[in-house]
């Protein structure tokens, strides 16, 4: 499957450079500009500054007239819209419409066979944004399969172009499959519960060695901390070094006691 | 719950704005930045710029000296860092670590019960970002009880900081219930088969009047049209647009031969 991001009528040439960068990031590289209003966008200075590295997308990019030119390829049409139209492709959220799209959502709804998943998942998806200041044309949207609504706060739903190009390459990425986790921190195995039971005792005697622990009024001290302990699931080196600063106390206590 | 973004150390005034925005579209409104570069940031022309309308988040927005003071109220504190350490709280996806924060997670694989979701949900939830160049450092991630990497392209991992705010501003509200779709496009009841025939009986008449249907060799062109109206899940109003065509064809049709 294809994916393109197609940006039309595009004012500002840093929302150009952050939308190559919010493609990249997610794995996307195939930008077509419509009639941006810059006609060098793609070489200016704040472009390539908030493209931060991605300058790869910026070099492939194409910039086009029209709308038809951009649409080799594609057979299903992503509009974005802040504004709800009263005419026009079905409004959907990003997630929902994406799991479908792919065959893994939920069925349809009964009385809605138009939306049930298609039987066969497209071979191109173009993702179409309007201007900053106007957002998409009523026609342009008109010839899309679908449109998008980001799930924003209703009092303050003003994303920015990139922010919204960020969005909707993570949830389709995710859609995709995703990325896994960078290697990273191994995996904390616990200690078990004798090990943590044993090291309970060795605190105990400390705790009483330092006249923190009273044996004959014990209250619910070492219970308490055998519950706290349960919860951080300390590992073995974790035990190692409480136990350490349990043997510690018993020393600093035997010497003073000496 | 109460949800806090942490900006430490930030360089650029767009990005503090454009978090703003960010947070903002999200619903939330609680921003701290502890020692950012620029003194003056909140009041900066391309912070306001790159805010957009989100002014009332940078009004209540504090600036700190420390991350200690950053801290009142909350008690899940998330990093976010790009670079994987040896040691340090684990590296969780956004939306595995918030469905289980929230208990809505799966339960927590075997050997592993440090993660198993918490008996009692977090009352405040910090997020903090590092420095644009830096990231976080080490003894600011060791404070956190997770490490959050947005999952991107191993090859490009290059997120701007008002992009990776407003993914995990995403995620978060999403965990948190989401918004509903706007009213919008009501929604389409396809009409039925019965109506959707008498159209198909109506279109054949018109395609043999217009010559294209030969009457004696149908071939499988009505079949093939019906499995194309199927698809499309006409509505009643497009099934009288549809017998309207053919009525104007046949109309036509009877002109030509009379």
């Amino acid at each position: 499957m294809h994916t393109r991001f197609i940006l039309i009528q595009t004012s500002h040439a840093g929302n150009v450079g952050g939308t190559a960068r919010a493609m990249k990031v997610m794995g996307f590289d195939d930008l077509v500009l419509v009639a941006p209003r810059w006609a060098n966008v793609l070489r200016r200075e704040e472009t390539i500054q908030r493209a931060s590295g991605a300058n790869d997308v910026l070099d492939k990019a194409r910039i086009v007239d029209t709308l038809d030119e951009a649409l080799d390829g594609m057979d299903h049409l992503c509009a974005t819209a802040m504004t709800p139209r009263d005419f026009g492709p079905p409004t959907r959220h990003p997630r929902e419409h994406f799991a479908t799209l792919l065959g893994q959502g939920a069925p349809a709804p009964a009385g809605q066979p138009g939306d049930a998943p298609s039987s066969t998942a497209p071979q191109g998806v173009a993702f179409l944004f309007g201007s900053e200041r106007f957002g998409m044309r009523n026609e342009d949207v008109y010839r899309c399969h679908t449109c998008l609504s980001i799930p924003t706060d209703p009092q303050f739903g003003s994303l920015n172009l990139a922010a919204a190009v960020q969005l909707i390459a993570y949830d389709w990425r995710q859609a995709l499959g995703g990325y896994a986790l960078p290697a990273t921190t191994p995996q904390r195995a616990p200690a078990d519960a004798k090990a943590l039971a044993g090291m309970l005792r060795h605190l105990e005697q400390a705790l009483v060695a330092v006249d923190f622990l009273d044996p004959e009024a014990p209250k619910k001290l070492m219970p308490r901390l055998n519950q706290l302990f349960n919860r951080a699931a300390p590992t073995e080196e974790e035990i190692h070094i409480l136990r350490g600063v349990a043997k510690a106390m018993l020393q600093v206590a035997a010497q003073a006691k000496r």
